[in-house]
């Protein structure tokens, strides 16, 4: 399973907004945008809702956090195989706000590729970004937590930050596929952030908490 | 909204055997099987299935777990509030193998009452159920580690645990109920756990594990 | 072991001005006040400084934190065992800057008992205060954190705090002293406290961070 | 502050035998053995002696962990300015059974750096040590965790395990030195181990729990 890009993922995080009805309308919302533009997108629903609306959607759905554990007695932790039979592609990991121990997120990684599921590793820094690429998952997506939820956008406002992430992923790790969050909002951050070379972003609040989610969806999505 | 007892809560952890299809599967035996006998069963499934079978479902649906945290950013934890919008009437909080901080299952307990959510508490010897009972939760689920698993029935092989735990939860707050749980599989040990004060059974793999989890939930029905 | 009171029981924290030397002087200063008015003082210096202090001082040492571990293959953690040797007489446990699981906190209450240390379990409110006298440790320290360096003293700004754990504590274990903390910083502050039925009180920046410390300390010791 | 190379590191952890007086007899030991040999050895005691120790002999000492937190409000947790002022020049970070995140692991490293202290950045394969590197401490020690206090040497069991290590961090960042641990005993494991490329190793039970640790690390020394 793979991630095309260029790509718009959007992360509901545990919103009242994003949460059951309302984030299936966010799923839904997405589905459109893709079918009118063209213009690939994904999203991460409230984890209680991850199967629920993942079977009911085409665009690709992500898990928000996988933890480490194996199939059997782990109460309320998530495991890769069950974010994988509820309809998931692949799953967030290390989100500012879901921080992980390096060797959990080498081995969800290393596990999810077994599975065929896409892992983006978010970081927060151009260093952290560089060992998330030696870890070797599909994509990193860096997000500068000061920018997160502010409504400046990384790709404008600290554009060196995208820039600096991107050259030290493809340095280490070719493969590897960077996006950025924090801040975006428009589709001109958008536009933005495919300059400096990233291959999509991650966002949340821009999308979630907008007057017309579809709208906002739109407007990013003309930035590609 | 309250639990009737006696009950038998199926927890069906993050087994392979209880993931997607096989874990709605155990949820619609569970509502035969009250269908059935008119004993109540609940059924707490794996995370990302929460909001798909408690939509499915008649038996009342409880979350493995939910974390402190209030509706916005936080990626990938599971708040009250979406628990509640999954369609579950409750969750189970510091189960074994998910202990919970003492402020954090305080809270979550006084959160979950404002919300009109079920807290059962799961603990492991008679000072923590004490503790536990001190809190206000609806339930406590006594079940020691040692038994987890085993097919020992903790009814069966340790009743003074379940007699000191009623006993000492009786003492500090005798509008908590208690559960009892590790090791139960037949109605034998249902009846004895009953017998011992408790007013139901916590377990899994006594269910999740067996060849025919229907039967095995008839037999435990049995016991009431 | 166990701690004389009523008591000032000063905890250090991870402050600039009570790292190494600094910290020694504080320790070397509840000494004094002790030994000049005889008010019994405690201290809990920095972890890396508990042994080296508490090799040079006659006051009661406590360790800030205790781990749950059994002494052996736990690097960077902190057993009972090792503070017991590095002469401490006992342990702060579960401080609003270092929560502690429900299950750990009684397993170390219970350790500690065993090796003759002294629990002093931090709480947050009344229920928590309730939770943690159930699991019998030899002293609670109510600390409301809103009012946790603030000045703002908790036996003066929220009497009812102090009356209600105090009263709370007796019902369910008479045995368990009680301590409060939170905005202390006067004489007056802890003559308000013992008037309200606490043994003591636990504090740290009002005399950790005062021009002054022995000042800070004597204006305190002339409240008992 | 750097450390030289090749060293032997020793790490105490929590072992009985390590605690207090036998903690300082066995940095006592490594200074005698340094003196003897010229073979650079440092030590980690436990994090309550790390003060009383530093403060008594020559060899270099290590902090076992540090913790995120700038100096302030953060009760039993232990900040790098502390571990510098008990006289520490470094420390271990995500040890095996002390692991980290990876945003803490390089946050660490590089307030260390600015304070002049030491990272040693533990790892457990070569995807992580290649992380590890990416975050540029002066050393990561790879120490595969089903051989850590086996007896079996992973310089000899698993010779690929380090030279997989040294020629990964190597190509990451060729300023970082390679430790390597787990079931190193004798003089033997460590002649195999530098053979390998690596620059030093890490141990604890091969020393810590022999009946003659002084003994011991003449043994280790003899290998360098």
């Amino acid at each position: 399973m793979s991630l095309k890009t260029p790509v718009i993922v959007l992360n509901v995080k545990s919103y009242e907004e994003s949460m059951g009805e309302r984030g299936l309308a966010l799923a839904l919302a997405c589905e459109e945008v893709t079918a009118e533009t063209g213009v690939v997108t994904a999203i991460c629903p409230q984890m209680v809702d991850l199967a629920w609306i993942a079977r009911q959607v085409k665009v690709p759905v992500f898990s928000q956090n996988t933890d480490i554990y194996e199939p059997g007695s782990c109460t309320g932790w998530t495991v890769a195989e069950a974010v994988k039979e509820a309809g998931a592609i692949g799953t967030l990991l290390n989100h500012s706000e879901h921080r992980l121990r390096l060797d959990v997120i080498e081995h969800v990684i290393s596990k999810n590729k077994g599975l065929g599921l896409v892992s983006i590793v978010c970081t927060n820094n151009t260093p952290v970004t560089r060992a998330a690429a030696a870890l070797g998952p599909e994509m990193v997506a860096i997000e500068p937590p000061e920018l997160i939820g502010s409504g400046i956008s990384v790709s404008k406002a600290q554009p060196e930050i995208v820039e600096d992430a991107v050259s030290a992923v493809k340095k280490i790790n070719p493969g590897v596929k960077v996006l950025c969050g924090a801040g975006i909002s428009t589709g001109e951050d958008v536009k933005a952030a495919l300059a400096l070379g990233a291959e999509g972003v991650l966002l949340a609040s821009g999308v979630v908490k907008a007057a017309n989610p579809k709208a906002a969806l739109l407007d990013l999505a003309g930035g590609i």
